[in-house]
């Protein structure tokens, strides 16, 4: 039964979650084929999931538990009734189509997203789809884009850092972002890889999810800037996956290695905190003082709630006490629904 | 000739440095012997510091000018000058003595320590020297601690990532820990390796500085931190470098990280941001929100002015003008001289 928290929850609405993954049955299949990680091992009701080399060392049984969680969509409503969360923008979990083979990559795309395209309709709105993207060419994942873009019931793409295969200062790359452009198609931008894992050796999935992931993002997305595709794509909407990584922490940094490095100018000529500015977050940070960093350098209307679910490092309930601690008022708000609506261009709910 | 805020920050009696580098000429040498980098190239007056792989790519003049700035105590006091800064924490630049030999390590320490205890006679007090570890064994290192504790114009101890070859997580560093905590001798932890660097390439020096340095400190800490030194060591004065890498941001994801998996919480037996509270940090972060999230992991008691001089990244004005409007009345008093003072037992500046 719920409280009186609870209930002041939903009578605010309820809050919309962002950044939350499943993983088709299909789809699992397809990663319990595989013999190196990422992969899936084991039997139905005792399934692993090992994504880190680290999780693979001194243990038995490697990578973390794989329940029903993770496909079931019962499970996800459940857990959206369980922390008042009205609505969740839902995408494919990493490694997405990074590690199947080329050729299959466009189908395999135009399946899954067929089946977020139609979450929508089945859950009475409640889940509203994202696109994947297929890891063969950018101009295949451009042409997906369009498809993405002329489907109405879905709201944006998911893609790793490594888009086809090559980092996202990669000259390859432009016809992706000349879609991502043209149709206003949010890409949400999220780790898998793991950046200095040799580093953080030893320290089980905690190391790794909590630094390799982060690292990653901010990473991917400093490449991203410091080639200039923002200055050369200034409509693009990114999404920077768990409060940006560390980049609002390290955004003067930036700055100040910029200004200390003519060579360094030649490509990107403004500051980067200039586009850093213009990304939009989750606010999956689990503390206030990550979230009003995040927001002295994007607003509060650029950030929006998420959980990370079925993931065992979400927390809901810390990253929703963080909100209401760092924020009041119209960026409350924002923050618990509105940058969401808006960014994904999400209709009220009608229940 | 100084202006009306320049006459402001005097009579306000200056800020105290804790983050300011010198490299002693002989010590240059020894770095001109190398043919691998870190070293230095060129004849003097043209000389250049190669410190990252991706500063020899494509370039005929890899690395970074360095001028007398680099050794000169001279330039040091009228970079002071300049920027109203009263008293500086000098110590030796990366990569102190971690690619000299072994055998030579303690008898270099202790030729370095003895130079930089001198600073401040010669100095009048201005500049006070901390001490530099030897790389040949934890033992070495443990009674240089002893001998830098009993030098009274030594203030600490500079240290990178890898003290004696291991990281600080390594069982063999137990000595070093007993002897830093047994003194009360502060350790300033420095960045010099550059995590991910492969992942940073073709970003000249702005890439491995704006990213790899903090993410360096990052993982070191959070290595130490989850080994549970901290804990077996409660009383260890750690400085990290730079804000804290990028732990202010990351300190509730580590948490979460280190509740999500049960094999990390048998070396660390309570939540990493208890020991990540207990830091010590300098204030180089170039913005005011970064500073914010700094102060409210570890209280502006625990954070001190820095500039990084004699690197180009320095940008004293800047840090000064975040510090000034991220803190004010006592908090912006004790990060602008204040925590300095009690963390290096400074005495009152007599002139």
């Amino acid at each position: 039964m719920p409280g009186p928290a609870r209930d002041a929850r939903h009578a605010a609405g309820g809050v919309v979650d962002i950044h939350s993954h499943i993983y088709p049955r299909w789809y699992v299949d397809l990663l319990k084929q595989r013999t190196e990680i990422p992969r899936v091992t084991g039997d139905v009701g005792d399934e692993r999931f090992v994504m880190f080399p680290s999780e693979t060392r001194h243990t038995r049984s490697p990578g973390r538990p794989m329940d029903d969680s993770y496909w079931s969509i019962g499970e996800k409503l459940a857990f959206m009734d369980r922390f008042g969360i009205e609505r969740t923008v839902l995408s494919l979990g990493n490694p997405w189509l990074d590690f199947l083979p080329g050729d299959h990559g466009l189908e395999l795309a135009r399946r899954a997203n067929d089946e977020f395209a139609a979450l929508e309709g089945e859950t009475r709105g409640r889940i509203l789809g994202m696109g994947v993207l297929p890891s063969g060419s950018p101009s295949d994942a451009a042409a997906i884009v369009e498809e993405i873009a002329e489907t109405a019931t879905l709201h944006g793409a998911v893609s790793g850092t490594r888009p086809c295969g090559v980092p996202f200062d990669d000259p390859s790359l432009e016809p992706l972002y000349d879609a991502l452009e043209r149709t206003g198609v949010p890409l949400l931008i999220h780790p898998h890889y793991g950046s200095a894992l040799e580093e953080l050796g030893g320290l089980g999935h905690a190391g790794p999810v909590a630094i390799a992931f982060p690292v990653e993002t901010t990473i991917a997305v400093a490449r991203l800037i410091f080639s200039g595709v923002m200055e050369r794509h200034p409509s693009l909407r990114l999404v920077a996956s768990h409060a940006g990584g560390t980049l609002p922490f390290l955004a003067g940094r930036l700055d100040a290695a910029w200004r200390s490095d003519p060579s360094v100018q030649q490509r990107l000529h403004r500051p980067p905190s200039d586009d850093l500015g213009r990304l939009f977050l989750d606010g999956i940070a689990y503390q206030p003082a990550a979230l009003r960093a995040a927001a002295e350098l994007v607003g509060a209307d650029r950030i929006s709630f998420g959980t990370d679910h079925p993931f065992s490092v979400a927390d809901p309930e810390r990253n929703l006490a963080a909100i209401d601690e760092a924020f009041s008022g119209e960026s409350r708000e924002a923050v618990r629904r509105r940058s969401a609506a808006e960014l994904f261009g999400l209709a009220a709910l009608d229940c």
